[in-house]
């Protein structure tokens, strides 16, 4: 199942996508005789893993749906506002805890423990919006492509193999990020925080459709040119240790949001740095999720 | 005024404060005609600084509310679930820049830039309510009283000499943090953001309340022996400064909080260290906002 937040003749609605379709999600719930959510965060707080096989059957029997062509929605993230800010890891793949090492934004090697810290999404933008900023703000802006994990239930002291339980799926988040501000700021979050800084989507995939632990090729493009490709096994902390960890003292609710990391590639570990300009359009891709591409704007 | 959001025989409810007593918000909306917010967040996105001081002249000019004694309820936090992360300033007073400058939690010294970053409330806890956790997950806690600026309105590229009119008003955040979760993390968000470490409250004072710039006697005491003690103006980053450089291309939404950093005297600055003990009794002070205690309990 992959999951949808859309505007459809000015109503914002969510959905579930079937090859080039979207089923509106009223259409699936009328099938079972209940009231429909009227966001994502509804749908994943109020129900269980149980209902969602209900859902695909419903999905599957049924063909006279009202389906919508994707092509003729406008996507918007799939949670445009976050119950709070996203948690994201910092250095989280080797390579790219090796090429941040040159910079000033941090001191330490590949790290011993993860990096946590949060990035504001008020709203996450979605696939196809742009990436505004302005250089009287910042000179410095970079991509890093991201698998995002959605967290299913709410959950403390989560054992790493119960890790999968308390997931609901998964989605693509363009982590982008301020360099100059980073440094600037020693800690992070201004530097990720950035109005319009937090392209989400363009789905989410439920966690049936993926083999635990997700091992999938993770890849982001700039204006063509293949700059981030790795595969989300080369997680230093892996999901069940990131879940695991996180959670100790420390609630896990049904809709958070975690972004694992991002692989080498990214611009500020070229020599000389490679910084995004106006007119950039940057596609972050990962196996079996799908593309999220955003175009950059110098307002 | 000042507002409260309090439980009463099960309910809760946001009010304002007038001496001991509260006036329950119906009360004072029923006067003018309006159907209540349902929580302070409501009444500071839907109201502007004109409809207070309708408020106010309701509220002084009428004598037969249904007054609820303030000892009769139970107080929450003002704002139990921000719409986000709460925003902080680390070392944003002198001597508290130069008692961390022996720690592990950060090699800079008194910062030439504001340090932001943000601490989860899911919920913020309580007047009275108990500081909670396990040596299993931390051993070293410390206490931060911090003056919280509300967020009145949304802007975005604030001038500081605008920044009041941004403000709705102002409270208290004990910045409770684990000091080995910091150090271990890089990042500071996971060490600030264990269940129960953002006490917040008793009230929310509004701007009118007090003159700008705020100059606030600023204390905490641990089982009554004073720890910290100072005063609003020593802030590094003042008010305006804060407000202006947080929103460079970053909007600040109504019903944001900014917590502006903590004066020196926490228990890590001592040698040697003092880390917060089951039964310690810590209370926040800040003149014309009031005390703000909790009890800490080792799980």
């Amino acid at each position: 199942m992959k999951f949808v937040t859309y505007n459809y003749e000015n109503k914002e609605n969510i959905g579930f996508v079937k090859e080039d379709k979207i089923i509106p999600i009223e259409d699936v719930f009328d099938c079972l005789g209940q009231s429909k959510p009227n966001t994502i965060l509804e749908l994943i707080q109020n129900y269980d893993d149980n209902f969602w096989d209900r859902i695909e059957t419903t999905i599957n029997s049924k063909k006279d749906f009202n389906f919508l062509l994707l092509s003729s929605v406008k996507l918007l993230a799939p949670i445009p506002y976050p119950k709070r800010n996203i948690i994201c890891l910092g250095k989280n793949y080797v390579e790219h805890a090796k090429e941040m090492k040159l910079t000033k934004i941090s001191d330490s090697f590949v790290p011993e423990d993860p990096i946590y810290f949060t990035k504001s999404a008020m709203p996450a933008i979605g696939h196809q919006d742009e990436i505004e900023f302005s250089y009287d703000v910042t000179q410095q802006v970079d991509y890093e492509v991201e698998l995002a994990v959605i967290i299913g239930k709410d959950g403390i002291n989560i054992k790493p193999e119960e890790a999968e339980d308390y997931i609901f799926g998964y989605t693509i988040v363009n982590d982008v990020s301020s360099r100059d501000l980073q440094g600037r700021h020693k800690q992070w979050f201004k530097g990720k925080s950035l109005d319009t800084f937090c392209p989400m989507g363009p789905y989410i995939v439920h966690k049936k459709e993926l083999p635990f632990p997700v091992e999938l090729d993770i890849r982001c493009s700039i204006n063509g040119e293949l700059r981030q490709s790795s595969n989300t096994k080369k997680l230093i902390f892996n999901i069940p240790y990131i879940l695991s960890d996180l959670s100790k003292g420390f609630t896990l609710k049904a809709g958070d949001i975690i972004c694992t990391g991002t692989p080498s590639g990214v611009g500020m570990g070229f020599e000389p740095i490679k910084v995004l300009k106006d007119g950039d359009i940057i596609e972050c891709y990962i196996e079996k999720i799908g593309k999220l591409t955003n175009r950059v704007t110098v307002i």
